[in-house]
Parts: structure tokens; C-alpha cells; sequence
């Protein structure tokens, strides 16, 4: 069974820069890519194997990071990717911060201050659950900030994250893109669901109703803030398999990129006493 | 094939009070807790799946905390822990924070400071690898601070944690015993495989000199610092899949004793409107 290379997962999802981008090309459900479920699990369980390897040797060396920023509707499956693709990487070498409203403290400073603070440690994968998106997604659509505040966030992220990029953190974002239908059936399952109740929250059918001043805040922020140094990939989300064994082909290349290798400081038995 | 109880396993490994602790009384090689290698495996793998269902449920409960304490000589299997452990839980449930010697910023505040701010958020197991201890072993030991101030420490130390249990967090302390012909090997076996080179520190070899010393430390340190509300547990690290079944044995104790149930707010179907 012949898994899609890298290469083709990231060109089929990323998203093309500017005003060439289009939300309407990037369908929720994608049965193209991995045409097979079991196909998917396969390859997704072996690329979580390979990521935790690669992990091992990114801790190792303790100079860069990678920062995975994961976006998308409530139910487009944040969570899910999290376990799934760090299946295998050991808690050790991974920091995972989820974002909630912000607190009165983290009001009292730029909307990027908590975010600077969990930048993942060098040797360290860290992933966002939601992320400064926020910024410029829900405030946006429900104008908690005026819409001239907004309008110039975006350059302020791009800066943002080419700093980041030029000091060692390698970043990939993917907005989980899954459909309206989809979505109302995730949320009825989270209320017939007894394991999954506690996740429902009314709110998020308030969200729910704003659905298309969503994916117009989604579509301009990927049209903004896709860049060389931090692209945007826009991953199908309405098979969680497939979402799931997509971004970890993705992550791996990352990885992989990285060119990593066991540091070797040169010991040798015979330099030193062991008592 | 049946497994040591959660029980025998707390009671063979929980330190006794006061000045009726020995180190002396705990072997760093037990073969009778699990007198079979693969017995343990086989244990340490369902425990895990375990802890990641109880975890799920903390999660979803956002009340408590789990903080795990894992304390030991270099190479007695910090790391090894934490990957074991917690092989199936979500990364997103966990918080891990490994404790090197404190930055400029840690020690212009006092010892507990960035100890405090590491503490697991409701929902979350956190695990220490080294933690507050090293304020009672290795700087006793080195007399990076004055005896007097080492041994007000203790108190404090118990009076904190009794503030973090009255508040939520579970506390677990597990002192990782390897014997020291063990961590001879352990030692020179981070020179000669290569993909551990880059974890050999020769500052270890220091630590290893003054052996005796640490013993001590490590000893008045469970005397005074092992209660009611945080016990230490002595648990014998020569043999690696042991030392980390005990652990999970434990672990999973914990989290089944918090009685931990799918929080049910009550939402139904027919009360929602999903557009």
C-alpha cells in the first residue's frame, strides 16, 4: 500500500498566497489524498512513530523548535490531532498550550504577550490549541476590538512570526476546515454522547449562527498571514482520520527538514573516572 | 497472569514516617513486587491505557490536578518515566516541567517561586522532573545555601504542599533509587551509545563522588517531607520496566481514588436549536 508523499499532502493543502487564495477550493471533505480510511491509519501511525524518533533527536540537539498552530471551528477536531499525532512523542518533549478567552491580566497587555510566553523551549514541539487567530477570527466577528485595531494585526503577526522563524522555530498552521453540516452533527453527538457532554457549550451555536462571517475572517486571514516563513495549510476536517494522517505527514516533512542528528560532544570512556 | 494490587505495590514502596525511614529498608533491585520482566510490561501497558481513560475524565472535570514528583541520581529514569507512564495520555492533559539549575530571574525570587508557577492547571496531570527537592539535595549538598536556610526548607516545603493538596492537586513523590554500580553503567553506557552521547554530562561524575553525601540528603529529605498529604515512595530503579510499572500502579491508584465521573450538565437535544 503506497502512502501520498509529503510532498503531495503539502502542495494539495497549502494555500496559495494573497488574493489567489479561495476558501470555495478547499472542500471539507477530501477523499482524493487518502482514498482509503484504513490507508490513513496505517500511514498515521507510522508517521507518529517516525515523529516521536524525530523528536528524540530535536530534544537532543535542544537548539530550534516547531510551533504547530492548529485553528478551526468548534468540533473541527483540535483536540483529536493533538493525540493522534503525538501519539508516540513523550509528554518530555512536548508543550501544549490551549487558549481560552483572555483573562483581565492578559487584557492588560498586547494580545501577543501570552502568546510570546508559550513559544515552545528549544527542543520542544509545541503546539497551540487555538492561537493570536483569535485575534483577528472571533474578535473580529463579534467586534470585540475596533475594526482599525484588527486591520493592522495582521502585518503584526507576520512580523511576529518571522521573528520567531529566524530564531530557530520552525511553524506550521493548519486551520481544520470542516463543513457546516458536519459541524451539526459533532455538536448533537456531544450532547447524546455521555463521554462528550461536558464539551458542549451553548455558546458555541451562537458561533454556529455567524458561520459565513467566520469563514470570511478564516479566508482573510489566510489570505494575509500564509508566508514563506509560516504558511497555512488548509486541511479537510470532516474525516478525522484523514485530517489527522494529513497533518502528521506534514509535521514529519517538517521534522524531516530539519535535518537533525544525534549531537556527539566527542566523550570518550577513557577522559573520564567513573569511581 | 495476575498483577501485583495497587496496594501491595503502595505499601511496599511508601516510606515510612519520620525517623523510622531507612534507605537501608529500600533495595534499588526488587525482584519480588514483580518477580517477572514481561509480567511487568504486560501490567505497565494496561496501566497506561487506564491512566489515559482517568485522565480524559480529570480533563473533562477541570477541578483537580495530578502533580507527580519524580525525583533521582542521573540515570536513575526520569525521562523513562514520563515516556512509560503516560505512553497513551494526551499531551494536552499533561504538563511537564523539567527543572534545571534556576536562571537569574528564579533566584531573585524565593526557591518556591517557579515552582509555584509550574504547578499543573485543573484538568491536567503535571509531572516535575526534578523539582523544589533540588533545594534540599543538591544545594545541601554543594552548600549553594547557608544549613540553616536548607533546613528551615523542609517545613516550608510541607507547609506548601499542604496548601497545593487542600487545593485540588494530588501529590505523588517518587524517589527514583538506583543503585550506584547501576548508575556506573547507566554512566559509561551514555559514552558508548551514540544516540545517548549528548546526554552525558561530565558534571555528573561530580555529583557521583560525593554519592554518600546525597544519600544523605535524599534520606533526611523523605524523613521530614514525607506526609500524609504527599508521600514519598521509594521505589527500586535497577531494572527499568519495574521501576516504571510501579510507578504507573501508583499513578493509576491516584486518579481511581478521585472517584472521577463524566461530568453530565444536563443539556438535551430538544433544548437547542442547530440552525
Amino acid at each position: 500500500m503506497s502512502h501520498p508523499s509529503i510532498k503531495s499532502v503539502r502542495e494539495a493543502l497549502i494555500a496559495k498566497s494573497g488574493a489567489d487564495f479561495s476558501l470555495d477550493d478547499h472542500p471539507s471533505r477530501n477523499r482524493e489524498i487518502f482514498d482509503d480510511k484504513k490507508e490513513a491509519s496505517i500511514c498515521l501511525k507510522k508517521d507518529a512513530a517516525t515523529i516521536n524518533e524525530l523528536q528524540d533527536k530535536l530534544y537532543a540537539e535542544r537548539k530550534r523548535a516547531l510551533l504547530v498552530v492548529l485553528q478551526g471551528m468548534d468540533t473541527s477536531g483540535k483536540s483529536g490531532v493533538i493525540r493522534n499525532v503525538f501519539a508516540d512523542t513523550s509528554p518530555l518533549g512536548m508543550q501544549v498550550e490551549a487558549f481560552k478567552a483572555p483573562s483581565k491580566t492578559e487584557l492588560a497587555h498586547d494580545y501577543l504577550w501570552r502568546i510570546h510566553q508559550a513559544v515552545p523551549r528549544k527542543g520542544r514541539i509545541g503546539v497551540f490549541d487555538r492561537s493570536h487567530y483569535e485575534d483577528v477570527l472571533v474578535v473580529k466577528v463579534r467586534e470585540f476590538a475596533p475594526a482599525d485595531v484588527v486591520e493592522q494585526r495582521y502585518e503584526q503577526i507576520n512580523s511576529f512570526e518571522k521573528h520567531l522563524s529566524e530564531n530557530g522555530i520552525t511553524i506550521l498552521k493548519f486551520m481544520l476546515n470542516v463543513g457546516y453540516d458536519e459541524q451539526g452533527e459533532r455538536l448533537r453527538e456531544r450532547i447524546t454522547e455521555p463521554h462528550k457532554r461536558w464539551k458542549f457549550n451553548p455558546a458555541d451555536l451562537e458561533d454556529r449562527k455567524l458561520w459565513p462571517d467566520f469563514m470570511d475572517a478564516y479566508e482573510t486571514m489566510v489570505r494575509r498571514c500564509s508566508t514563506k516563513h509560516a504558511p497555512w495549510y488548509i486541511v479537510p476536517a470532516d474525516s478525522r482520520t484523514r485530517r489527522n494522517a494529513m497533518i502528521a505527514r506534514i509535521v514529519r516533512g517538517a521534522l524531516e527538514d530539519m535535518d537533525l542528528s544525534w549531537p556527539d560532544p566527542g566523550h570518550k570512556l577513557s577522559d573520564y573516572d567513573f569511581g
